[in-house]
């Protein structure tokens, strides 16, 4: 942004709380990966055994940054109270001692029952590149960017209720390698999504006062979009097109 | 360390587990804070009640930045089972979601006792400022350094039980400003601190693997003893010598 047009922003007024929730909730339908060729393609059942697995084995490096990033998010803030709602984050998906599992968990369930081995997957080693830069890139958005629009990344989950939902029937509809036990990670995540989005929305909608910080956090969430987008985009090259990078997971007989 | 003793160092082979112990136990009896004059004057009995508010001010800034320095060493990992672990130390501080204090709360109980006010200790606003440099020296350490010589500078809680039966009893029996009920943080960390430390201390024998690790790791207790001692010193000067700083917490009447 150039001088002159940084200062325009800077003395734009403020959105009201509303206009600035209506900004947020706009982004999802013009660019959350729900829209992504892949996305439908998975659950519309259009994927074989292996090119699940490659989904699966790919997201999971997201699953294992969620609870750095939330832990990084913590040790930023000197607001007791925010770090002590914000932890179950973390112990939704690390789980709890000694015996609550957590979602990275459940996730590994899902990919025992695609045929994939533990430290396999946990090593990330068979991971796409992209994958990992763009889960990486995530994870340093949180610890780098202002408070609250670093809280602001987190709001994709305003649209992930509709995406699980369809998963959900989708994959048992159309993959009989997929059963109920398997979608355990993402039913949990019907009712813990919508929980964190509100109070992560009204958060922001509080603490972004200017209109400058305010466009942060819309355009956080676009980032975020990016983001998830990119995985698919990664997995879409390798595992439809073909174009398996170099030391990459290759399913059997590919 | 020039590049002749790098190597030196690094070609030495690693203490046995029970050497490399006795090395991080070492550091104690040699400079852990319960040695400091202005200990022994606090829980002596020696101090007025405006030197201990002092103390307890200042002290807060150290409380309240250990479970931002948790959430960091947190984020820092990808093991789960070590999150898993370390997590119930951002909660005995932070407490829990919805009734359980935790530590820093019952640190604000001591200080209210104190007669001082909220809103000024938990602004931070009257602390030293050697004191808040100290602090977020160690939570920088635990950001910067490798994982297991940052776990390693949490190990002066091996040394904490014992100050803290001594400030419990000294400070009951001396001041009539201290009851039981202000003194339960400290009873608290009795049972805590050895649970963390004896964790910690395995974690750091078994992955220290080098000597010049095991090095960093002793270093790391000197280096978390530096940041206590400073503490007092900070306090010493301004609070029994009377070189208040600008702008620090003057008692009534000073």
């Amino acid at each position: 942004m150039n001088e002159f047009v940084k200062k325009f922003v800077a003395v734009e007024k403020p959105w009201t709380k509303q206009e600035f929730e209506a900004q947020i909730r706009g982004v999802g339908p013009v660019q959350y990966h729900d829209l992504h060729p892949f996305h439908k393609a998975l659950h519309g059942g259009k994927l074989n055994k292996g090119q699940v697995a490659a989904w699966a084995l790919n997201r999971y490096c997201y699953q294992e940054a969620i609870p750095r990033k939330d832990a990084a998010f913590m040790s930023r803030t000197h607001d007791r109270e925010l770090r002590r709602e914000w932890i179950h984050r973390v112990q939704d998906h690390d789980g709890i001692m000694p015996d609550e599992t957590g979602g990275i968990e459940r996730w590994l369930v899902l990919t025992d029952c695609l045929g994939l081995d533990r430290e396999y997957v946990t090593s990330m080693k068979g991971a796409l590149p992209a994958t990992r830069f763009a889960v990486e890139a995530y994870v340093r958005f949180v610890v780098e960017q202002p408070l609250v629009v670093a809280a602001a990344s987190s709001l994709t989950e305003l649209f992930a209720p509709s995406i699980h939902r369809e998963r959900i029937a989708g994959m048992l509809a159309n993959y009989n390698f997929v059963n109920d036990d398997v979608m355990a990670y993402f039913k949990r995540r019907l009712s813990q999504a919508p929980r964190d989005a509100n109070f992560t929305l009204e958060f922001v909608k509080d603490n972004a006062h200017t209109r400058e910080l305010q466009q942060a956090c819309v355009d956080a969430v676009r980032f975020k979009c990016d983001v998830l987008w990119a995985q698919l985009d990664a997995l879409q090259l390798a595992y439809i097109n073909g174009m398996i990078p170099p030391g990459a997971y290759r399913p059997d007989g590919v």
